[in-house]
């Protein structure tokens, strides 16, 4: 087999075969096949797109191109989350304790990365001490007693799939459903899930700019998904403004647990829901999302949420006395509002550039080295379709560094659009595909 | 300017501007830019296409990435001929004292490269003492004196396009019709020629393989050449069957002396005509086409240009005396006979199997390191339309290896396509285009 021959057939539309695809991904991770062909044949899969059935067999070859986490040693149905996303995002730290309350299993393996906030490793850090070392048994042992543990996700993970993401990212050859769909499902396949819950998101914020585009993605990684025996649904959700009203390290942290106490944004609860109730169902703890759903409230009334949102920070060393009292998180020194200028109604909230802002606050990794500032970040107070009047603070800035706070404060600002007739609002979930 | 911004233009179908194509091509040259980033380049290229403009600037950029050689020594205007390639193609030891025997300057720089034959530098070889070495100022003189010098092409005209070619070729990316003619045009310009005329072959032993490819290549080197002001003609050929009767260096050689003398095939003869007609036009030495060609016919009976072959031959230091006796060239120890053993038409003689064989014979080199017998080949005795009997001899063998040459005469029968009703004839010059 020869390399050349697949970027021919590819070039000239014709469909690779299962043999062919694992033959390229296992050539290009030992490093036998040059960047330059797979440049080429990624081009032309750009041009002339995949099946199904090649997406699907890429996917399983760039699993098997390094280690499959074994989490057969845990009770129950795995089921994973995996968001696509998007700014002010902190699903994670709400769902996986009301999830792990009802008995769901929640082996999460996360990352730092780069981006506007830390990653969801970085976050939990927020609560002092608290640490994603320890060995595999333990690991398992948490989610087997408490039902949720966090790990660091090891680099050897579908390490084709970042080979290849490299070489798109300098190629031009990112923008494909088939290479994102199978470069987000091997990792997540690698990771040991039996079930797959995606939240795509759409809009300014996200990778997916329109809900068409963000439905075929969602659609493709359903597919995937299913042709690989991993029951998977993908909501649609608008990140066309921030969710909630947080984005930052410690002020997402804080929603966070503001939401599981039953006073959080009611965006950031509404879509924990959402993905929640599917995850339950399948899970196979609820045969309805309805009647997952009311389990789900329930878990945040009865207080079952919050308290096993303590459970798990302290079963990885992590102060939980500041759950209690959320003032006892580290502040940022200088906390600058943010007025409008003018009467109306809030038409639009630009996600993209509040990220980028918090990332400029310090709040996020513009490169690997970068060190997180926990504290700062933004606390909007107006969000989308909301009516404000000249004078009123429209969000909070949270800083470290009065000049960049007042660099901050201007272009936040320019981030609302705010008219006088108020626009037809979007909906929060857009479709849910399964 | 950034190499990932103009692979995602033109993999979005916008136009490369003239700056964009120079950076492409200069940062390549110089080992700036990655071959990765390359290649995903030129699958765009492959699937988008290039404008005329952009064809132009490319070959252009190409022709500036190294030497371009200064004629300018040279008295009249230089008209360089280039052949696509084919089988059997004897073309240029015909034309050149054909075309310089009527005052037309020819300036030849070719090379050895890889075959079926050797290039014309390994025929030239033929006659015992001819040598390309020779200094710059020698070179001139000769032309300037007898009209005819070939020299040897130096390895730094168009680097650009020779480190590009090589990398298409191992990522499916050649068959682009601007790729193409500009990778020739840039080595012609780089040659420094005033006007240019162009053999397009078309058939199976041509890398065109239809007239509508063929027509396209040509027109496509033809805008190049007026665009950047080099008037150029191109004379699309058949090359469905091998060209003449000779397949082999020495043969090849006797067979152009044969057409010098009055008496070689009457194809290649005619090929002859149609293309040193229009070299000759463009060197402003006749006004029409029809003058010239009837100038040309007089080079050959008045006996002026054998005289001139003789005198270019004898100024290069090589042998003449096999000019007036062939018999004096290097004979192949076994002379093998190819019979019909049929009745019928010859409708078709498979061409690029012709060649491979009179490679496997040793005619030509199938590595760089290949060393080439000079005397071994084929002549063919039946061509395309001729009837046969069984019993006649289609074709020789010309072997100095026994077995080889049994393999070949059991190949070389195979070639032929001998039915029972006559074919169409195919015309030898399917187009000019001008």
């Amino acid at each position: 087999m020869r390399m050349y021959d697949l970027i021919l057939k590819k070039r000239n539309n014709e469909e690779l075969s299962t043999e062919e695809i694992q033959f390229f991904i296992k050539g290009y991770t030992e490093g036998v096949i040059p960047d330059y062909q797979v440049s080429a044949l990624l081009m032309a899969i750009y041009f002339n797109k995949m099946t199904k059935r090649e997406t699907a067999d890429l996917t399983m070859a760039m699993v098997n191109s390094g280690e499959i986490l074994d989490l057969s040693g845990i009770e129950g149905i795995k089921v994973d989350k995996h968001s696509t996303g998007g700014v002010g995002d902190t699903t994670t730290l709400v769902l996986a304790p009301m999830v792990a309350a009802l008995g769901v299993p929640v082996a999460k393996m996360s990352g730092r990365g780069l981006g506007h906030t830390g990653g969801t490793i970085d976050k939990l850090e927020s609560f002092k001490g608290f640490s994603v070392e320890m060995t595999n048994e333990k690991f398992m042992s948490n989610v087997n007693n408490i039902k949720v543990a966090v790990g660091a996700q090891t680099s050897n993970l579908a390490p084709a799939d970042k080979k290849l993401y490299a070489l798109r990212d300098v190629t031009g050859t990112v923008e494909n459903v088939s290479l994102i769909a199978s470069s987000i499902m091997s990792k997540k396949i690698a990771s040991g899930a039996d079930c797959i819950v995606l939240d795509v998101k759409v809009g300014e914020g996200a990778f997916m700019k329109t809900p068409a585009m963000a439905e075929e993605l969602a659609k493709e990684m359903v597919d995937i998904g299913t042709h690989l025996g991993r029951k998977t649904v993908a909501v649609i959700s608008d990140m066309d403004q921030p969710l909630g009203f947080a984005v930052g390290n410690n002020l997402e942290v804080i929603e966070a647990i503001n939401t599981l106490k039953g006073h959080g944004p009611k965006d950031l609860l509404e879509l924990c829901l959402a993905l929640g109730s599917n995850m339950v169902v399948l899970a196979k703890k609820a045969d309805t999302v309805e009647q997952a759903r009311e389990m789900l409230m329930e878990t945040i009334t009865s207080g079952k949420a919050i308290a096993k949102l303590k459970e798990f920070v302290k079963a990885q060393g992590g102060d939980i006395e500041c759950i209690d009292d959320t003032n006892k998180f580290e502040k940022a020194k200088s906390l600058i509002p943010v007025y409008s200028d003018k009467n109306g109604f809030v038409n639009k909230i630009h996600a993209e550039k509040v990220g980028l802002i918090a990332m400029e606050l310090g709040a996020g990794r513009a490169t690997k080295e970068s060190v997180i500032d926990l504290s700062v970040g933004i606390v909007l107070e107006k969000k989308r379709s909301d009516e404000v009047r000249e004078g009123d603070v429209i969000a909070y800035i949270y800083a470290n560094d009065e000049k960049l706070g007042e660099i901050a404060k201007k272009k936040l600002k320019e981030c609302y659009v705010i008219e006088n007739v108020k626009k037809e609002e979007i909906p929060l979930i857009h479709n849910i595909i399964n």
